[in-house]
């Protein structure tokens, strides 16, 4: 039923203008300038046309039929434009104008009318006072403030515009693949739950991201959360974990978000991996989406730079993972290429040899053997930075040819672009994760490498960042292999 | 006595080359593309010039006085080296050479040796295995790896060349200035204390970042951070912190690491900040280096968008800092500014109102209020990416003149600046530290915006960096005073 919310073939948007500042013109531009798969129709009886088409006095006056409406105008005129949509059969709509219960006693009112038609006249409605809503895969990019992520399988519910609509910002400037968005607003009609369970049969939805501020109906959601979970990871972020935070959700969406401890309580049933901030969000939804799950704790380290392999088995250890010894065979190989003084442990500290053979090698002789069950790589990607540093000296001090330069930095970038696709195919023939952290990212560095093979390539800013989702993975892989015995 | 050190007028490079991939040529590479203010001596027998400077065949060749030698050829040359110091008279010695105690029995040997000469000559001697030391101010840099972080009051101990070099490199990468750096390498002759104890009376800098691995000497290091702390801030991140990380660091630098239950009582007493991760290392010293210290921790949060609203004041709540309510008289005053529905509540949401003076009016009520100690500022700076991405569809659609775009984005970089400048003058007008979070910056922006005044702003990207910020600050700020009174 909300399938065809998020898969329209047409969509009208009441109040579109080209006027700046206007929500409707917001909108309306977004989906035309996103350049959405299906048909579009601007409604506004005050102009001849809106972005070169042609305009409808009303949703009434559109010969054809129309899968999704959005309304973007005041609150005064939304009963008026329901009743359009009902006379028009149109079942599904996104209602961005705010001025509900968000505001007082004179719009819970209102929207309590709302929701009485809804439920009489079995009306979806997303939101009010909603930010909109996004389908990367039919190229409707339908929210206020406007970003594009690139289609991929994460797919997002927010409880909050603004919050929401960051992470999908990151995603696009991260190069990270999204699915669907909803920003659910008030929630009058269309709740969590039910966004919940159209992403668990949605079939291009492999990872759910939520942020939550309240949530009505507990039991209900834990049930939903729990079937949703076995069978895709659900990554959560929960606001309002203190007494003022959640002061601050009432104030905000009007979410009554109950104690933490109860939340917390009913969630570890759920199999729902609890993120503790926006960006452990992204990064954790990156993480199940990219990579085969752990199926145990024992952490290889691979490190240029032994400083980092130190801060990572600190942050393994801490975080619950295991730093196994390094296998006497593994010793013996890396013994035929390391200098002498190498560090025969755990971490592999490949004291600077600037060799991507060596690098690959290495990583394979880990994850090959039986004593690992994920490999964590630092400081390789990213360490061309400091050979072309070097490099630039010379050349800035009339010791280089800039040809010669120029060849290097696009050597290093080759080697670069082959280390992270070998990688890929490692993890897909060993079926375990191997987790990258750079250290010196620049701007044109890619967060996610993608090769199109069944797994992929996430590049981390952090040790603690690869760690935490690591050991995350793990956790989620235990409880539903657990649930998945019971219920077997 | 380390003072000339760290200022030479003069220095020498024994092993200088333009030959790729030596030490020899990125140390002397370095120091001369670095622009350093004094005079260059290249030492090599073997050819008669290094980067257009004549070479010397041996130290005792160079005509002139040497203030400071490094040493980058291989350890069997070193003792004959160290020989010619002496006789030439030179007492400052960086040891980049590597192949000592971290090599094995041999090394330790040959590290003995240096260590009794230098005790008997009253070398001073960094590293050896250093990977050297930079000196903003005298436009030093004179590490292996290449990165030229700017001037500023930061100075910084690293004993992993690697970490220490990666935490220059986004002092770089973020604008964050730096006054003196050291890899202390094997701290064979000259320890983690000598260099604490010389920043500590070093006028130009103004905050101490450390990353430890381990401390030979507990009671002397506890005895000088104690005094230095009261003087300026420190800020240390300690690897090693379980058994897997302290073995780890035993194979790096060769460092005993003991107990981290020991080492963080022992710390407790001394007023070290600590950090939990590299990056963090890094925002603690900027912020340290930027703002007034909180006098207390009452925080005040105004926001361009509710959820992170939540968000922060749940982060504060779980650091220890209280959100009060808001005082009666900036309900009234901003009652005359904000639209009707706004939350009346600490933190206050501007509800998306794009009116800088709204924003700047905003901040002074709470900064100027006796009720807050610290005001965060969330999502002003960077919205402007958003009101961008609107105005580029409808130039994308063909209804907006690429001019009228130009302007409009001019302007709002400009009131970005206005801004910041206004926040930077408020927090000398009262005091109190101003921090502020945007969530999108993008490549061109600034991470510390300085207007020469007495502080600076800096810009985090998330609210739980500058939350921590805030509550490190304010424990540094009880530590002190405490202290101060007990010795008054």
């Amino acid at each position: 039923m909300i399938e065809s919310l998020f898969n329209p073939g047409s969509v009208a948007v009441v109040g579109a203008s080209e006027v700046p500042l206007k929500w409707g013109t917001y909108i309306a531009g977004n989906i035309l300038d996103g350049k959405f798969n299906g048909r579009f129709y601007p409604v506004n009886p005050n102009v001849p046309e809106v972005f070169g088409y042609k305009t409808y006095p009303s949703l009434l006056d559109i010969p054809e039929p129309v899968d999704l409406v959005f309304i973007t105008t005041p609150s005064k005129t939304i009963m008026h434009i329901l009743q359009d949509c009902i006379e028009k059969g149109i079942t599904n709509i996104v209602m961005i104008t705010s001025g509900f219960s968000e505001t007082g006693k004179e719009g819970a009112m209102l929207e309590n009318d709302i929701v009485a038609l809804a439920q009489s006249r079995g009306l979806h409605i997303v939101g009010p006072n909603t930010m909109g809503i996004v389908n990367t895969h039919c190229s409707l990019y339908a929210t206020g403030t406007i970003t594009r992520p690139k289609p991929g399988g994460i797919s997002i519910i927010a409880q909050s515009g603004n919050l929401g609509f960051q992470i999908l910002e990151w995603a696009r400037s991260q190069n990270i693949g999204i699915s669907k968005f909803v920003g659910s607003g008030n929630e009058a009609v269309l709740k969590i739950e039910d966004y919940l369970e159209y992403y668990k049969s949605d079939s291009e939805t492999k990872v759910i991201l939520m942020y939550i501020e309240g949530i009505d109906d507990g039991k209900s959601f834990v049930e939903i959360a729990k079937n949703t979970s076995l069978k895709k990871p659900i990554i959560a972020l929960k606001a309002g974990r203190t007494e003022i935070g959640s002061k601050a959700a009432a104030s905000h969406t009007g979410a009554l978000a109950g104690s933490y401890s109860v939340f917390k309580g009913a969630v570890q049933q759920t199999g729902i991996v609890m993120a503790e901030s926006p960006k452990e969000l992204l990064s954790l939804s990156a993480a199940f989406d990219s990579f085969p799950l752990p199926k145990g704790n024992r952490i290889g380290i691979v490190t240029l730079g032994g400083g980092w392999g130190v801060i990572t088995a600190d942050e393994c250890v801490e975080r619950g993972l295991l730093i196994p010894e390094l296998p006497q065979s593994i010793i013996e190989e890396l013994d035929k290429r390391l200098p002498p003084f190498w560090s025969r442990g755990n971490p592999v500290d490949l004291v600077g040899q600037p060799d991507f053979q060596i690098f690959k090698d290495a990583v394979e002789l880990m994850v090959a053997n039986d004593a690992f069950d994920v490999v964590i790589v630092l400081g390789i990607i990213g360490a061309k930075v400091f050979a072309l540093r070097a490099a630039e000296s010379i050349l800035n001090l009339g010791k280089m040819e800039k040809s010669i330069y120029d060849d290097f930095m696009k050597s290093l970038r080759v080697l670069e672009k082959e280390f992270l696709d070998r990688l890929t195919e490692l993890m897909a023939i060993y079926n375990k994760p191997i987790v990258t952290v750079s250290f010196s990212k620049s701007f044109e560095d890619e967060t996610i490498h993608d090769c199109g093979g069944r797994f992929k390539c996430v590049i981390y800013d952090t040790p603690e960042e690869a760690v935490l989702c690591v050991a995350k993975m793990y956790n989620y892989y235990n409880y539903v292999t657990k649930r998945s015995m019971v219920y077997a």
